[in-house]
């Protein structure tokens, strides 16, 4: 059988297998798997198990592995192929409150209208099943399992993943692989298949202003000494000038133009700022003049206040001048911006503003550079031409908002890119009562892994 | 006997009176009339009713007058004189607590080391009595009560005199008089004797700012969707400019240069603006370069943030753009600041920072004009030089940074301009545990009354 031959051979088996393949999707969502509930740690011990006896009965070498959290779930094929591959997915869930807005018991699956319903159905284990059905269909096809392919399921994603990043550096050599696969992001808006291949960075920032050593009487006192709120608005204010550029010195090093591809690709994607923001009540792109709205929020740095807080703020009037002024500030980072050189020149920034009877004090709240993944790697390439051909779409290259912490973490403890690959929909209403995920994505998703498994771990 | 005969009588017969009227400041000391605790209603009436026996026993004529909240005591003289006098004082305190902070109890006055130690020692009661001390005198030698007088004692002052408007309103014509005297206020910080003749006005203002219909994640949004604290702080911020004056548009039409004679007075007092500011761990004024410390917080007007909240504020971090932000700005005002024009100016130069799909939105608090007395009125200086006799140190005309309500009440609904005199000194511990009152003060502030209604009353 030629290469094709057996392709063709692994996805008619996805279609033959379509409702075993939901009954073994819905046996996984009746475990309420709520990480972040302590009443549930042994419902998410029994997801794992149940993963763990999944992939063992494929062939895996499937274990798991204890944290001082919730489980992972490590399983590895034998070694060999073209390029050795880590698969992650999450087989913890949301919280389901408040209950009563759900149409159906959260954990007690439906199937209708093409699609299936329940928590978790989306985010993760609908996503990550795709993958595991891909696996299945090569072993009936090949006799053997894809090889080099290790999978990493994770049950705290839902929960702050506080064991993830030791559990890395601990099995770093494990589960170091020539490439991440990432099961846990969607289609574009358009239900366009996408490949996400930047993130933005983030740097977190709390600033506390103290001036008088109480609260004074704005009367006694106003006019004469110095206000912290006041500072601190014109330290803020100064962050950015009146174009919307980010004045801190030194702010825009590393920050990458667009390639000729990239923005062939993101200006295919149609983005319509105005009406990306008229879902949220506004209509106004407030970046730099001459960008477009995904260079916006994928590509473009940001300055942001997400927090502040001062003096009187409860009903009615106090004529104070406060003792002190916080701030929580936070940069997305694009690029090769460097998270410590930024937050020590937002320090900087804010001492200029700082006149010399107040003090100021930091605390640090995170620092992850962008991730840009190296798209010349074949791997994206590969992915995409088989993302097209399962879709019948033009498969893009996209950037993201915010940060993904897993594909850092790769890149920095694993020094591995990540192509992150997913199939849920803007309107899966993960996190919310009705979660639910398209039988379509499920499907279309196993068959996408069937083709791009094919061309990743096949030699040529 | 001439005036000067009866004016040495009346300070004969206070200096011989002093334990007596020591006695009777102790009687009224007793009542626990807090006002703001309705479990002390009943004596807040009781410290009323002990006023209106004690002016009814001098020969005033005095009743209780109810109001929807503590009563107000009215008395009256007989009329006649060169002038008609109001004469101001609160007869209700400040609560407690912390009680154990007390050296004693706070209602069982102590005398020692020259000082009287109670609750409302010396705010307002032991104030109140000075000027009641000098009409017991007046009486004592003249055989009649100082004529064309009115007293007013208040029960809610410290409650936020939520009955003083309406009462003054209705009781107009029977309250208005040539000039008032308010007993409420101190000797300037050295101890030299002091009249207020101005105070600042003051224009409370809330603003909302609100963005997005709901709180936005800064990874999907940011850079693309308007924050809110950010139009904040940089409306803010642009209300003053690099020097710290005040950028609106005709803010400073109305603010007056000092007088020759002000500039005099207020240089003399030697005020130390570092000094000042070391007291509460500050160090450096803010105001205008070329201004005095005492311009800076009596004849200058402010523009001050006294609170401002808005996103996420708690423990940790969180990327959020938040939906709305919030400030509590206030302007103090000098001169002929009109505080509806400043509001209106404020208004409009929020409004220019908030772009077209966001929406801001007003809350107004207080608005009253800065009251500057007409000290061409030959009572100041009556008033100046009587003080200056009694306490043998140069009165001074100063400032008040801070808005004194009942003299613009006075102004706007008696039309009579205030006389602000008073006897505390700065280490009276007012609010606080262990208030107390110098036997000085009581004293020589019923000599300093005696004296001032010689020369306020008699002709010529």
């Amino acid at each position: 059988m030629t290469d094709q031959a057996k392709l063709d051979a692994m996805l008619d088996a996805l279609d033959q297998g379509r409702d075993a393949a939901l009954n073994r999707l819905c046996d996984l969502l009746r475990i309420p798997s709520i990480s972040t509930d302590p009443a549930h740690k042994a419902d998410v011990r029994r997801a794992a198990e149940w993963l763990r006896d999944e992939l063992a009965g494929l062939g895996f070498q499937a274990s798991i592995r204890d944290t001082p959290g919730h489980p992972m779930v490590v399983a590895t094929s034998q070694p060999g192929g073209a390029r050795s591959i880590l698969f992650y997915g999450h087989y913890d869930v949301q919280p389901v409150d408040p209950l009563h807005l759900w149409d159906h018991p959260p954990f007690d699956p439906q199937i209708a209208d093409g699609q299936i319903r329940a928590r978790g159905a989306s985010d993760d284990k609908g996503q990550l099943m795709t993958f595991i059905e891909a696996a299945r269909a090569w072993k009936q096809v090949h006799g053997a399992l894809p090889p080099g392919l290790t999978l990493l399921f994770e049950g705290e994603e839902e929960s702050g993943s506080p064991s993830l990043v030791p559990f890395l550096r601990d099995n770093a050599d494990e589960l170091r692989a020539s490439i991440a696969l990432i099961c846990d992001t969607g289609l574009y808006a358009d239900g366009r298949p996408a490949i996400a291949t930047q993130l933005r960075g983030l740097v977190g920032q709390e600033v506390v202003i103290r001036a008088a050593d109480r609260d004074l009487h704005s009367g006694s006192f106003g006019g004469l000494a110095a206000n912290p709120l006041m500072i601190l608005c014109r330290a803020l204010a100064a962050l950015k000038d009146d174009s919307g550029r980010i004045t801190l010195p030194g702010f825009y090093d590393g920050v990458r133009d667009l390639t000729d591809q990239q923005r062939a690709d993101w200006d295919s994607l149609n983005f319509d700022a105005p009406e990306f923001l008229s879902r949220v009540g506004l209509s106004q792109p407030i970046g730099e003049q001459g960008r477009t709205g995904l260079e916006m929020i994928w590509s473009q740095p940001t300055a942001e206040i997400n927090g502040l807080s001062g003096g009187y703020t409860g009903e009615g009037f106090k004529t104070v001048l406060p003792a002190e002024a916080r701030a929580k500030v936070s940069f997305r980072l694009v690029g090769d911006q460097n998270p410590q050189t930024i937050r020590q020149a937002f320090q900087d920034h804010i001492r200029r503003f700082v006149p010399a009877d107040c003090t100021v004090e930091f605390h640090d709240h995170g620092a992850s550079p962008a991730s840009h993944m190296d798209t010349s790697d074949p791997a994206f390439d590969t992915a995409r031409a088989a993302l097209t051909q399962e879709w019948g779409r033009d498969t893009a290259f996209i950037g993201m908002g915010g940060s993904i912490p897993i594909a850092g973490d790769f890149k920095t403890i694993l020094d591995m890119d990540s192509m992150l690959i997913g199939f849920a929909r803007d309107d899966d209403r993960i996190h919310s009562p009705n979660e639910k995920y398209d039988l379509d994505s499920f499907h279309k998703g196993a068959r996408s892994w069937a083709r791009i498994l094919a061309g990743l771990t096949l030699p040529g």
